[in-house]
């Protein structure tokens, strides 16, 4: 008998196409377009310094103790003063990753269903695998989820990302907001509203959150990943106390709490300003990179793929004829020097071969040219395939 | 219907006893022999702060990306030479509780049968407790966990802290680490060690550990908690290949990767010999402590209170006479001025109401006696309540 007896959920962990994509992608000469990642020139490498020691100075052992699970008092507190909440209703989260995991922890019982957005983002079914939950998809357009096509039969979670979503860069519409609001609180949907690039909007800032239309239903994360770092791992949970006490005894048991040390070195950038200030280079930077990919893709893509601009984010989506299978193209196109995510990686329950998502800021201006080139010529040459 | 339909799970992750009495405990002017925090004045606070510059003149934005989720290459170097292992064998983890919870996660279907010290230390209960795990007891004495009292019956997991246990303090001896690794062997029983405490001995370095007996079945736990700063917040988990593989896909999962800026940080104080510093330091301090509380205890408890010497750790252990509660005594105690951990809270099946734990770290050596002798009166007053 092996002493390695693996508990069921464990089979339903394993990604071996995506561990295996990301290999291949890394190769030498190969310009990823496939990356989910930050600029790294954004983040304020020298700010940080300082309010590292800033808050050892401050703080002294403090910063390095055994904290409370819920986070610290004054990053709670920046927190809700920029959501407009009570800092009670603030959970710090080791990245919105955990955030996805206590969520599902605290909430999904086997078999469970999920309303989740066609295509959504792969962290969240990774982490509401580990629950055995089932997913049910609402279809996307180029303004979000189209609330139409939301399920009549029950489902406890939905998780909506309204903001530039991941993958497709959509931004939600405001009626639209008010209509998902409306189908969660009339059948009690506990709405996951999941926020990482709204501050990366290139002209106007998103409309209102969907859990400032229903405070009472709506679960919203936030992350400093994409404005800040995300070698800091800090994210949070916005909730209704109720829930966010629930949430922190499930931390407890998962890592009794945040660092303590990069939570101080948030406060300190935070009084210095250097968070807002962050916001607005990085959208700047993005807004550039968009629009140079956009200009690129235009130039250089076959009629026959599609895309809508994104209006903030970090992403494009781009939607080939039926019958394309962007994943068995995928070795191909690295041969031909450039990498994608094949869109069936964003997909709950299959489908979405004939889709791909690509990222325009963490490739240098400089190359985008050549892997939007390198990527149009395989598409150019499909018929030879 | 309410919008909050929580998982089944939800409900075992409550334990409000234990908050009420960290609540009660923290109340002005009571001396807390309850905590199992490390004394803060051990953490080396200027040595991070000039680490912390340094990761980032050396590594600049690539301490603050995206990093891999077995942990960064440098510090799972470190590991595994301090360990006398093979990197790849390395999980670095955001603390040891987050190992508990990757190993519950990847091994423990509901019901299995997991084996515990008795007493045994409460974070893994805790984190078990989420995969609804059942626990078999070993008792224990000042030599460690009794072998003879090792089951018969299939357990999954054993659980096990060989070096200055938590909460008794006991060391085991080498005799019956062979005697815990033929059982386990003989059974395919995986073997969870978990070691906070081993560089925190008084005289002697402890015996040669389960894992380098048996390193195909047995999960190492080690942690930075103890000897640099819990608020870092970093452990790791040492193990065969192919369990780090699934716990790493696991973690992937829950929280992506451990802070990077904090493994780039423990890099430079491992560079700089502050970690090894860092345990002589921390070693001698706790001796000085340790000392201290057992002349005390010698000098105030009465007959009928019991006590094993710790040879290392944090930790005392005390038994009081059959029939007596020191969870119904905490209140009385907390009126005296002072605070404790009761023994139940160790107890996976429950009982051992008649005992308690002290630590002798992170209470200031001039407040100790007034804490032992308060609760000295207590016990003295039994007869009386």
């Amino acid at each position: 008998m092996s002493v390695f007896r693996y508990a069921g959920r464990t089979a339903r962990m394993e990604n071996p196409i995506i561990r295996q994509l990301l290999r291949l992608g890394q190769r030498e000469g190969v310009i990823s377009l496939a990356g989910g990642i930050p600029a790294a020139e954004t983040f304020p490498v020298p700010e940080i310094a300082e309010a590292s020691q800033r808050a050892l100075d401050r703080l002294g052992s403090a910063a390095l103790q055994y904290s409370p699970t819920e986070g610290l008092a004054p990053l709670r507190a920046y927190i809700a003063r920029r959501r407009g909440v009570a800092p009670e209703r603030v959970l710090v989260t080791s990245g919105s990753q955990q955030g996805l995991d206590l969520i599902g922890r605290v909430f999904l019982d086997e078999g469970d269903a999920v309303l989740v957005e066609r295509p959504t983002y792969m962290g969240a079914l990774q982490a509401w695998n580990v629950y055995d939950a089932r997913y049910r998809e609402a279809p996307t357009d180029a303004g979000g989820l189209v609330p139409e096509t939301l399920p009549k039969e029950p489902v406890k979670l939905a998780y909506v990302l309204p903001n530039f979503q991941n993958p497709t860069g959509s931004l939600l519409h405001g009626d639209r907001r008010e209509a998902v609001v409306a189908w969660a609180s009339e059948r009690g949907v506990l709405v996951v509203e999941d926020d990482p690039y709204g501050h990366l909007y290139f002209d106007a800032a998103p409309p209102a959150s969907l859990q400032s239309r229903w405070p009472e239903g709506v679960l919203y994360l936030g992350t400093f990943s994409k404005v800040v770092a995300p070698g800091l791992r800090m994210g949070y949970v916005i909730g209704p106390e109720e829930v966010i006490h629930a949430l922190a005894q499930a931390k407890q048991a998962a890592d009794l709490h945040s660092q303590a040390y990069g939570q101080a070195i948030l406060v300190e950038l935070a009084k210095a300003g250097v968070i807002e200030r962050q916001e607005e280079r990085t959208r700047e930077l993005y807004r550039r990179r968009a629009d140079h990919m956009l200009g690129l893709l235009e130039a250089h893509m076959p009629e026959s793929v599609e895309w809508s601009p994104p209006k903030g984010g970090m992403f494009v989506w781009l939607t080939l004829p039926q019958g394309v299978d962007t994943l068995a193209l995928f070795e191909r196109a690295v041969e031909a020097g450039v990498a994608y995510v094949p869109g069936s990686v964003f997909a709950a329950n299959g489908g979405l071969e004939n889709a791909l998502r690509l990222t325009f800021v963490s490739v240098p201006e400089e190359q985008m040219e050549a892997g939007v080139r390198r990527l149009a010529q395989v598409f150019n040459n499909l018929h030879k395939y």
